[in-house]
């Protein structure tokens, strides 16, 4: 493979917002999407990051994103709001909805956003983070179009539905972020270009039947079975049909994936300084930290990482030494960069 | 194996609520704690059931578990609550702040409840349950002594922390209620009996060994490994290091399994009618399950289950026929009825 060269993320993201400035969408929100695109990228979450961009344009082609929205609170609550994103870039829409599950969780201890009508959320952690990063913890899910099957079903009917947890820590906030799958669709895809072979029970052929080939395989499965298949029904109960946007059962209904791209989501915030110490809190989970990563190993680990620990230490890396950037992603940033008249970063070796 | 009787639910919550009188408890807690784990006897989930009368009674002998508690609210903020339990049984403090934390979502349209110092929780699903009957979705977890090796760890120290998430549905309430261990230790006990062999992935033996010989297993391993312990050390994080009651720290630091039993737990409820038609929500659950329950399925799958809906089952057929009560049960309910003089329930042929 040729190398792929490494761009800043500096550049990559005022390469990723001029995109997004050319779909008419106001610069703070194109600056915004960039932003979060890139810091997926960044943590070495590279399915979340810039190669996310065509299918972005595509969405707002179909008329799934929009790029100018208009979000309105459609309740008010003491500690709780629904807003309606206007199919804004998920980006836009959760960034606000973390904010307002702040605002509320300072008045009310816990605060609730729902989010109805939104589109692809990017990596979840970002938005939980945010709230971890102001000094309160958080819980938040993300529920979408069909792509995993529900326990025991042979075809895409649940959604590998997102679901993260973050609190504040010592250097940095422990973020977990999952997806309620064994393997999310992006790793089934590395595993697939990789011609690897799968362990039983992570994922369905086409027609719906177990494969441990990974050119096979075409549906994860759901995490633990009804574990993972219980947390994207709840998910689907909570951010969709609480909020009278459902997915599921109308594009099942319909007998086959929904046409158009759809997304709904609830982030939680707690507000840690009405319970305890902020102080206090932090050097609690530091210490616990402290503890389990100097505990006994099994055999074959190096190390024991904390949720998002290791997407900590590639931030690191890439922040000093750059994104890579393979090939065909930069084949696919050329094609879009083209059509909106755009210049491509700067790229250096790697 | 003898025949094991059937009791019905009315005489064994009778007993039970005998029993714990004879430990001090209040009238009205007794009958609670009784009810609570018949409950789960009913529901199939025996491991949560009359089972653990003897061991109650061990940890209040121990200073555990207070029968007299003075529970307390240490702050009362629009949206949440956090309650000093007093070292409850779980089935007083838990049922408490579900009740608290419906209190809060009618208030401010989503309520917290933070549990300190209470006891084994019991089936974490009654209290969400509760919840949902009320026409409000629930979030719940518990922190409980180390059980399960945290990712990459060779000893105990997180816990199987359930977590729980509940939604009104059609007929009944959609209970989500799982362990973030692959396996419950009730189930590990279970297979241990049986002398199965075990999936890989599933337990470590006493030395931290990775096996699958259920008699060899001692130790039962979190749920998509990363996943489930970061569940674990989240539930640690807010229910236990938020409420200033840490337990897995001082546990491990210590060198071992905390001397006392211990528990910390949260429930969130979610006020439905103030975001959307409660007949509404409920149509969409149920609609969404009955069209989950109707594709195509997977070889070896009679029937698609909706969470809880196999608890369901068990819970009719044993409302109607009697809970069957296993001798090494019946034998350790008789030690414990002749320490209180308290008489046996009746029982009759299965």
């Amino acid at each position: 493979m040729a190398d792929p060269g490494l761009v800043t993320a500096a550049d990559l993201e005022a390469f990723a917002a001029a995109i997004f400035r050319g779909t008419g969408m106001a610069d703070g929100h194109a600056a915004q999407v960039a932003h979060v695109l890139v810091w997926s990228n960044l943590r070495g979450n590279d399915g979340h990051g810039v190669q996310r961009i065509a299918r972005y344009i595509e969405i707002v082609d179909e008329g799934g994103l929009n790029p100018r929205p208009a979000m309105s609170l459609r309740l008010d609550a003491p500690g709780a709001v629904l807003i309606d994103a206007d199919r804004a870039a998920g980006p836009i829409s959760m960034t606000f909805a973390a904010d307002q599950a702040m605002a509320k969780a300072r008045a009310a201890g816990i605060g609730l956003a729902l989010v109805r009508r939104t589109t692809h959320t990017a990596a979840i952690g970002f938005y939980t983070r945010r709230v971890a990063e102001a000094g309160m913890a958080a819980i938040a899910a993300t529920a979408s179009i069909p792509n995993m099957p529900y326990h025991g079903s042979r075809v895409a009917s649940v959604s590998t539905s997102p679901l993260s947890f973050a609190v504040p820590g010592g250097e940095r906030p422990i973020v977990l972020d999952m997806a309620t799958s064994v393997v999310s669709l992006g790793r089934l895809a590395q595993l697939r270009r990789a011609g690897k072979t799968l362990d039983p029970g992570w994922a369905l052929d086409a027609a719906g039947d177990a494969t441990t080939d990974a050119a096979e395989a075409e549906l994860p499965l759901p995490l633990g079975g009804a574990k993972g298949a219980g947390l994207s029904l709840m998910a689907e109960c909570i951010a969709s049909i609480l909020t009278g946007n459902a997915i599921l059962a109308p594009a099942l209904s319909e007998g086959g994936a929904a046409a158009l791209h759809r997304q709904n989501s609830f982030i939680i915030a707690i507000d840690i300084a009405r319970f305890a110490s902020p102080a206090a809190f932090r050097a609690g989970v530091a210490r616990l930290a402290t503890v389990l990563k100097a505990l006994p190993r099994q055999a074959g680990f190096d190390d024991i990482l904390m949720p998002g620990e290791r997407g900590d230490r590639i931030y690191a890396e890439r922040c000093a030494r750059g994104i890579p950037i393979p090939p065909a992603v930069w084949a696919d940033l050329a094609r879009v960069a083209e059509r909106f008249g755009v210049a491509m970063p700067a790229r250096r070796p790697a």
